[in-house]
């Protein structure tokens, strides 16, 4: 290497849509380790700057915390307030949402207090009243004006300023996380944008949840605070490293944060559940039915909306965004209105679903039919007979099931963010209730039977529909993402529930067997691969038993492997192979002859390479010739002075010889995170595999179209 | 690939004391699953097959944790009855222990059934009295006489039928799962003699606890069961991931097991706590003493250990470990027998010191003054002055602590099944509640202080000993094992008590920095080294900046490579090379000249086949050559028939050039399990580099003597 020469700035980075290599920046970043703990024994200086440098990372992730808390806080509370602004406004001051609004109020009960004089239905303020057809029409049409306001905002917002802030973003960032360049879409933009579209969404009573946008939202974060160190500004594997903790912090935060309430009212905290009696062996059955349902519709889901995304990326229908989102928000709102369990925002739908109800519950789900409660101690409430408001509301709830199921279908995917834990979540939690109401009365009016003789004595508590609203939310949710471990830790977080992890264990897992039998593919893994996306799935067994020849360019008709020779090419003979080929790498060989690897090249930092040299190396010229060998050999008199370039070269490319299992292949891109590796037979070097090479193949042996994966 | 040849028995297969490939056994399995798989479509028969393989997997772990539980229930009730055999025996029957004998006894409370009739100790069986100087000798004698026989019992039994039942097993076992074969190490030998000195070890009263072992137990299990699958029986790597499993459930058995009590009596249920009061902020100050006591605690014990152990390999010392046991075991007893918190088991031990005082609690321990308790509610109890028997069993847990702390350096590595986990969470119990009862001596004669005003007020329960014991206990456990987060769930797992995360994880966590701080490894990783097992911790960051070329075979001095040409040796060649060299296997080559890497060939695989060939094979002599090629040349009329053995060569070996860092070749070994690599300069073959070799580099870095790796 001449070590006279300056690195040249820009060499080393990756071009935008290409694939890192975890190796070489992890290798990077040990270098820069060494190089501060061995200054750090030379001057104090140097010493705080090695502490600094090593605090940096908590310091940073204190930051994120901070912001991204910050953030998911503004936007819980704003998405309050305009949800409510959909159906009326308050008089001490628009910006009360209905709950602060009536907060001082003097009413007593929750009922009364939801009637507080200072909260105008905007009915109300129009026509004078709240009763009435007149008055109601007044209503239903405000909810879809305010709602279609809300959705046209969320989306051109989305469509002038920031394409990236659509969606959950999720999909986008695992692969970010496993090595992909996508400039821009942790940018600060999509953060300003995606936080304030994702209120609008949310506020216009579509189907979707925050809880993925959020994690977006953090990541971005976690990018932006990045910049402020340089640890991880020039570190893209480290960078991923803080965007994986943020990752994660962020998807369990998403779930905890609602119960930390800003306004220290214990009402609204969402999801959690205190259930009163135990459950029984046998109600497994129930539970892994509900398994079963949600990983049917898990997989029914995927389906259906990846064929839906895949109809808009590729007709028309793709062209007109704004249309489409605001044709989905006015059927939402129009359906959704007239049912008082899809007009609440789905998080409180869900939290109304999980309870078990108390002696003091009014509401609707909870009419029961008052039988004596002598026998009962003081918490637990016998099985009752269900009122006629139950029976109301189980018809409500299944018209609410269909809406919400087809309705997330083509929800998802829109140019708005769009999250879908808490969609998913609903469905499973109304079926879960509707199974357990079904359950319920089926024991109290045939506690005779041999499946409950011996456990659900008549005045006994033995079936809590709220533990198979929470159950069944588990399984959807288990259904889309296919996750299980995890899912039931998140579960717990939700509820507080710790008694429950063999029903939530048992649901979990019926439902990733189910789905997985269906279809392989998580919905965001389905998503990663619609958009072509370089993912190379960690858990997923190459079974195929091909070699590394088969898989390897150049194939066998093919021109042979472009090359360059370590001394033997001049500026010219480099420049017009750039120009003829888009490899984004060449292979460094002693001679064409012998085809004995040397090295590897990027193609990005020959460009600049020779760019700069040529501006401020003097003599640079199109004859001049290129070096990547140890010691340059003295050049003719006459002859233009050589350009020595073994500083850019990589000396230890992977290489595996031609004979090497795919599957070996395959683990080995995996577990380091390679971009490529060389193919030898004997020592020549022979071709060359790529990471997209590897996709094309694996979808190719899945019967897919290899030319679905479009990036490095 | 001749296919002709049937495979030969024992090609594939590894030597004693050597390193497994991970990644030939991965691609092993992978082709015997693919052919399964295709083999299943085309009868119904191997489809049955293939369904039982697939379910194989669970059968396996089902039956590993019956009979490791089975075993781990038998060694329980075993080790409780013979550690009452030192102190007396049941009149009803021999092999009733002290509490199932006094189990029907009438008396009401615990102490009067303590002192049952049918239980009587020698003292009274001897000399026909439990009062008096010569009753307390008798007693004395006998406790010590049954101490040295059961520790004498333990010790031949080891030294006679299974050295490798020794020690907690948990170093061994962790090398053999990061791939590393001892033969016998799992074997039913072993089994059945660690599971029957355990019990002996146990009941010897030795300052040694049970889990370790158990763990080594189970492993036993899974291994000798794995002998029942095909699958697992023949495949090391498929092999090891079951151990791998069990190694994690039975570490967490280890400790829940034992609140599973055969006989239903919640008394002995060991560690559960209850404490009625929340923790204050300022407590953490304590706590974080105690993370501090038990890092130091942990390095200092690890040191002392390791520097014991090392004089025991080294000198005489050595060469009697049935003296050395029988020794400590007097040592032990002699000590033990005069303070009642040594004389108890230590795990009853650990159980009162975790336990908070209730009113009616009348251990010496609890014995506070009663000052008025009106003002508290039914469970919480108001701190109170220390009784004159609180100043006691201060004094005799604080000559316990000095006394366990340093009979356990001692203990730990003798020639019996010994385990780590309860004599270190002793030490950390003893000085959590030694703490505890401290600071609430302080808070309740000092509550005006400013550090207790505002919480502390007099009356109210403000200081838990017990879970300062707790806190102690997780501290010293960490630091002795360097486990922080897995610690901290195991102590939940212990104790039930959810609501005390943050006061555990501050203490592991402040007593794994210290303990790092004193001395980078854990007490397995130090043993691991002294036994010189060649384990690449997976944590540990390789942070020097040397090449492959610096640490690869042969060094610059050294003779050439051995290595064997394709095409150009003959059998008698190979077998001189065989026999004058040690090296576990060799690389081939196209030529001497040129080089060019072929492939790879184990020793044993080189003379396992050639041995074959010479006895089966009809006209191989010494004079016939070998071939590794896909073709074989026609050889001369008069010529031996040609030795093929390309079928025994890795045709996908790993290579690396000569400049890659050390760092990256370190990470490739690690993720994906190498035993060997190759290292080549512009495609020659240059050198080789193996797991010793890395690990012995890694100590030549650290300052370490290099020779301390003693295996393959």
């Amino acid at each position: 290497m001449d070590l006279l020469d300056e690195p040249v700035p820009g060499v080393g980075t990756y071009e935008d849509f290409n694939t890192i290599d975890w190796v070489r920046e992890k290798s990077k970043d040990r270098d820069r380790h060494r190089e501060i703990a061995t200054k750090s024994k030379e001057s104090v200086l140097a010493l705080m700057k090695s502490i600094s440098d090593a605090f940096s990372g908590w310091l940073l992730m204190l930051l994120v915390g901070l912001m991204s808390g910050a953030l998911a806080g503004g936007i819980d509370i704003s998405a309050h307030w305009m949800t409510d602004l959909k159906e009326g406004v308050c008089l001490n001051g628009f910006w009360f949402n209905h709950e602060h609004c009536c907060w001082n109020s003097n009413e007593t009960t929750f009922q009364e207090r939801d009637k507080c004089p200072n909260w105008k239905s905007w009915a109300e303020l129009i026509v004078g009243t709240n009763d009435g057809p007149f008055a109601y029409i007044m209503n239903y049409l405000m909810y879809v004006c305010w709602a279609l306001l809300f959705s046209f905002l969320a989306v051109s917002l989305v469509r002038a300023f920031a394409p990236y802030a659509c969606g959950s973003g999720i999909p986008e960032i695992k692969t970010i996380l496993s090595g992909f360049i996508i400039r821009g879409y942790l940018g600060k933009w999509t953060l300003v944008i995606k936080t304030i579209t994702l209120v609008l969404a949310v506020s216009s009573g579509l189907s979707l949840g925050k809880e993925g946008p959020l994690v977006h939202v953090a990541c971005c974060c976690a990018n932006i605070l990045c910049h402020l160190f340089t640890k991880y500004r020039r570190n893209e594997a480290k960078r991923r490293e803080t965007l994986w903790r943020s990752f994660f912090a962020a998807l369990v935060a998403a779930f905890t944060l609602r119960s930390i309430n800003p306004f220290g009212n214990s009402r609204l905290v969402l999801f959690y559940v205190e259930f009163h009696s135990p459950w029984h062996l046998l109600e497994l059955i129930p539970f892994v039915l509900l398994g079963i349902f949600g990983g049917i519709w898990g997989a029914f889901f995927i389906r259906a909306n990846i064929a839906w995304c895949r109809r808009r990326k590729t007709t028309r229908l793709g062209h007109y965004p704004v249309l489409e989102v605001l044709v989905v928000t006015a059927v939402t709102a129009l359906l959704a209105f007239p049912n008082s369990y899809t007009r609440m925002s789905t998080s409180e739908l869900i939290s109304e679903l999980f309870n078990d109800c108390g002696l003091l519950d009014s509401s609707q789900l909870c009419n029961y039919a008052n039988v004596s409660v002598t026998k009962s101690s003081s918490n637990a409430l016998p099985d009752r007979p269900a009122g006629q408001d139950v029976y109301t509301a189980m018809w409500q709830l299944s018209l609410a099931l269909v809406f919400k199921m087809l309705i997330t279908v083509v929800t998802f995917g829109m140019k708005v963010p769009s999250g879908l834990f808490i969609p998913s979540m609903a469905v499973g939690a109304i079926a879960g209730r509707l199974l357990g109401v079904g359950m319920e009365q089926l024991a109290y009016y045939h506690h005779d039977w041999v499946i409950f003789r011996g456990w659900c004595s008549p005045g006994a508590d033995c079936i809590t529909p709220g533990l198979y609203a929470m159950v069944g939310a588990a399984a959807c949710l288990g259904g889309v993402t296919r996750m299980t471990v995890s899912l039931v830790v998140i579960m717990f977080e939700l509820t507080g529930g710790l008694e429950y992890i063999v029903p939530l264990m048992a649901a979990t897992m019926t439902s990733k067997w189910v789905a997985d039998a269906l279809g392989r593919e998580g919905i965001y893994e389905a998503h990663i691969r619609l958009n072509g996306y370089p993912f190379l799935e960690p858990k997923e067994e190459f079974s195929h038993k091909t070699l590394a020849m088969d898989v390897m360019r150049p194939r066998r008709s093919d021109p042979p492997l472009s090359v360059i020779t370590q001394d033997g090419m001049s500026v010219e003979d480099v420049e017009s192979l750039i120009a003829e080929t888009s490899y984004s790498g060449f292979p460094v060989v002693v001679s064409h002859e012998s085809q004995r690897l040397v090295g590897f090249v990027q193609r990005r930092d020959l460009v600049i390479s020779i760019e700069n040299a040529r501006q401020r190396q003097e003599g640079v010229v199109s004859a001049s010739r290129i070096f990547f060998t140890e010691y340059t050999p003295p050049q003719p008199p006459n002859s233009p002075p050589p350009l020595k370039l073994r500083g850019i070269m990589d000396l230890s490319p992977f290489t595996v010889t031609d004979h090497t299992a795919m599957d070996i292949v395959v683990d080995i891109f995996r577990k380091l995170g390679l971009r490529q590796c060389l193919v030898t037979h004997n020592g020549r070097l022979l071709g060359i595999i790529t990471k997209k090479d590897i996709l094309k193949h694996m979808a190719q042996m899945a019967n897919r179209d290899p030319d679905s994966i479009l990036f490095n």
